[in-house]
Parts: C-alpha cells; sequence; structure tokens
C-alpha cells in the first residue's frame, strides 16, 4: 500500500463561500481545494477536515488532510506543494503549511481538541473593520460580567441535544466534552470585541453558535444563569437560545 | 452671524474610494458625507478634513467640520443627526460622534497633532485577514530591530522636502516635526503585525508612506540607517526610498 497521508492547515475568510462542505456548482473551501489538488495531480483528491464550517463561518487554522502515493510525493517537497496550491486557490484561502502524517491519520478522527472564537463587537455603531468577523450588538444593557460567569456552566462532559441543529441530532450521541470557556477583550483594528474561546473535543452541528447565541441572551439579562443548566437537561433545541450569526465564528485550531 | 461650527469624528474602509476629497462622479468619502449632508439640510453643505487621506488610506479618527445655521441646528440633537449621516452614508462610512465647536473651529487648521499608523506583516505567506489593512512584505532578511532604530532619526524638526510627492513640494514650507515615531507588534484577527505609529502637527502628501516606504529599505538593509539623515539633507524625492502602499495606512487620530 504505497500511500502517504498529508494534512494541510489552513485559514480562509469565509465570507464568500457557501461554507467548507463541497457542493457542485456552489463556492465551497473543500470544493475550492479539490480543484486545486485535482489541478496539480490531474486525478480527483479527496479531503477531509477537522471541523466542517458552516456558510459564513471563518478559519484560522482548519486542518485537512488527503492521501497521495508515494509517485506523487516523490520529488516534490511540501513547501513547493503549498507554493503550487496557493496559487492555484483564490486570495481568500490560504494554505499555511502542509505535512506528512502517519498512516491511518484523519484530519477528522485524528483530532483531540478543537477550538473556536466567536468574537463580539459591544457597542453603540456597530463594527466597521470588524464588520465581517463578529456580531455586532448593542452595548446598552448589555453586561460582559453576567455572560462571563454563566459560560462556566457549560464546561464538563454534557449532553448538547439542546444546543445544536435538532435534525442533526436524531439517533446520535449528542454527548460532548467542552475543556474550557473564557472571555477575553481583544482590539483588532482599533476596534474593541469580546472573545468567547470554547475548547472542546468535538461539537455538534451549529453548537459553538447556540452556545453564544445562549450566552447573550444571559449577558441582556433576558435569562438567568441558571437556565443554560435547565437548558441542557432539557435535551430540546427549543431549550436553548438563539443560533448566533455565523459570522462571528472562526475555527481556530486543531490539536492531534 | 447666526451659524454654528460642527466637527463630527468619523472613521472609513478606504478600499473601494478615492481618497477623501470629493471628485465629480468618483466615490470619495467626502462627496458620500456632502451628499448625506446635502440630503438632510436640502441644500449644499461643505466640510473640511484634518487629513486629506489619499485613496485606498483608511481612517479611524479622521474628523471633518462644517457650518451650519441656527435655524438648522434648532431642535435636533448631534445623536439623531449622527444617526440620520450614518442611514444615509455606505456601511464603509461611520460617523462616530458630532459635536458643536466653537466659532473659527476647522478640523484642518485648529489640528495641533495627527497621528498614522501603518500597518507591516512581514511573513512567509502574505496576511490573510488583514489583507486590506497591511502591506505585506517578507519576513526573508526582514529586520524589525534595524527598523525600530533607524525610525527615531526622521524624530524632531525637519525639512521633508524629500519625503514627499515632488510636485506637490514647490514654493511650499516643507518642513514639520515629528513628534515620534514608535514601532510595536499587535495582533490582529489572529495575524502578527508590526505598527509603525508617526505623530506630528502636520503631514505633507504621501509623507507617512514615503517614510515607511523609506524604514522598510532599511528593514531589509538594503540601506544603512545613517541613508534616512541624507536622505533628509539632500530635499530631493529622489533621495528617499519608496512609497509604501496606501492600504497599510490609517489615520488614527487628530488633536485639537
Amino acid at each position: 500500500l504505497d500511500t502517504s497521508t498529508l494534512a494541510m492547515t489552513i485559514a480562509y475568510i469565509g465570507t464568500d463561500y457557501h461554507g467548507f462542505a463541497r457542493q457542485d456548482g456552489i463556492p465551497t473551501i473543500q470544493g475550492a481545494l479539490e480543484e486545486a489538488l485535482a489541478t496539480v495531480f490531474r486525478r480527483e483528491v479527496l479531503t477531509v477536515a477537522a471541523g466542517r464550517t458552516d456558510r459564513g463561518v471563518h478559519a484560522h487554522g482548519q486542518v485537512v488532510s488527503f492521501e497521495l502515493s508515494g509517485g506523487e510525493i516523490q520529488g516534490r517537497s511540501m513547501q513547493q506543494l503549498r507554493s503550487s496550491l496557493n496559487a492555484l486557490t483564490p486570495d481568500t484561502i490560504q494554505i499555511r503549511s502542509i505535512e506528512q502524517k502517519p498512516t491511518g491519520f484523519s484530519a477528522r478522527f485524528s483530532a483531540v481538541e478543537r477550538e473556536y472564537r466567536y468574537r463580539l463587537v459591544a457597542a453603540e455603531i456597530p463594527a466597521l473593520f470588524l464588520a465581517s468577523y463578529a456580531w455586532s450588538i448593542p452595548a446598552q444593557g448589555f453586561d460582559v460580567q453576567a455572560l462571563r460567569r454563566a459560560a462556566y456552566l457549560l464546561e464538563g462532559e454534557h449532553d448538547f441535544r439542546s444546543f445544536c441543529v435538532a435534525s442533526s441530532a436524531e439517533d446520535k450521541n449528542t454527548v460532548r466534552t467542552i475543556r474550557s470557556i473564557r472571555v477575553f477583550g481583544m482590539d483588532h483594528l482599533g476596534e474593541s470585541s469580546l472573545v468567547v474561546q470554547i475548547i472542546g473535543n468535538a461539537f455538534l452541528h451549529s453548537m459553538v453558535r447556540i452556545i453564544v447565541g445562549s450566552l447573550v441572551e444571559v449577558g441582556f439579562h433576558r435569562r438567568e444563569a441558571e437556565w443554560l443548566t435547565e437548558a441542557l437537561a432539557a435535551k430540546d433545541r427549543k431549550a436553548a437560545g438563539p443560533t448566533a450569526p455565523a459570522h462571528g465564528l472562526t475555527l481556530w485550531r486543531v490539536r492531534y
């Protein structure tokens, strides 16, 4: 079996894509990557991602794996391959590194930890430079400390059935472990944002966005912090808060 | 004389504009602002800016002044006016505040200090999220410390004739005072940038961009630091370095 597994770490601006997953005739991250790979290797090369990000979601450190034959790798450095792929993909997708992995490695199944970051801008006027990268919410009535104190209630191993797209949860194991949720302030391009950093082993469909949407409910004192615990117990999507918009979310980093 | 002077602090993404200054039939910041003012006040309202930024240059804290009659101000709060103008201008321009000023105030002539920030990304791969907000230069051979050490040579009062667009310098006083040039690292949207912060009383046409272009020459060791002093003494545009690209520059703040 003369095959090698490669993993590339990529970043992308999700704004103009209909998500990661390949869809015929529609601009997607996977479609753009596989088209570039097909051009280089003159055959179809299938890819697997650590996280299948939704339409509009960005990535800072997405990981994508694929298989090549020994012949396809021979005489080609990883740096050359990276340059070729970067030249063939749109400017809004960047291959930052490529490395060879042991046989059996999968960007998806070998991942032990995923980090997502969600940016909020709480201000009287919506974000300008961060417009595509943060969810702008009113400053009026928004209590950062209430959000911060509530966040830890979701840490640990829980059944997150209430915090995922209902149709995706049917007949599935919806137990996941959140190792930490931290909330910190950061200045980007002169605009103050609040970063909700969520690290866990794996995530359900829309789970981060529903967590953030629910935390924001608590931040506005529309709900008490304890409501999050009740929402977990309910195991029903309707028990949690709304889904925060996609453009505030970035798949930040994946650990193996 | 029943007139009031107003000053608004505005931010904009310069990417899609042909600079600040009004030009018939071409998208400019001043054109968009004056069109919004004309809609609100049903007459032509002329504006004056602290810094007439070039095509592609951004602003975080540009200041723009204009005159209204007492009747035009009456019964209208500054906050209402700001909301009206924000509703009438494109999303890439934001009026952040408006306040009344003493008679005789001019956003341009009353300014005592202007701060510009220029962002550089020195990396193997060009910036992604900062693509429109930073000049990407190769990391290879770039010496931040050399740039940093050279910067102070331009501080103080100098004739900056070599550091401005030659045609704009004819028969003019080209002496300006740079109060400080500082270089610091900042993370924006996960990408490391180097910020060149330049504070001075006033600036000549393209002065900040020519200073940055020259400092980058020193950063790559294509020139010694002392060459900057020689370039100042030459009083000839050809003696200084190239003009850094517009999209890395932001008019940051104006003091009165």
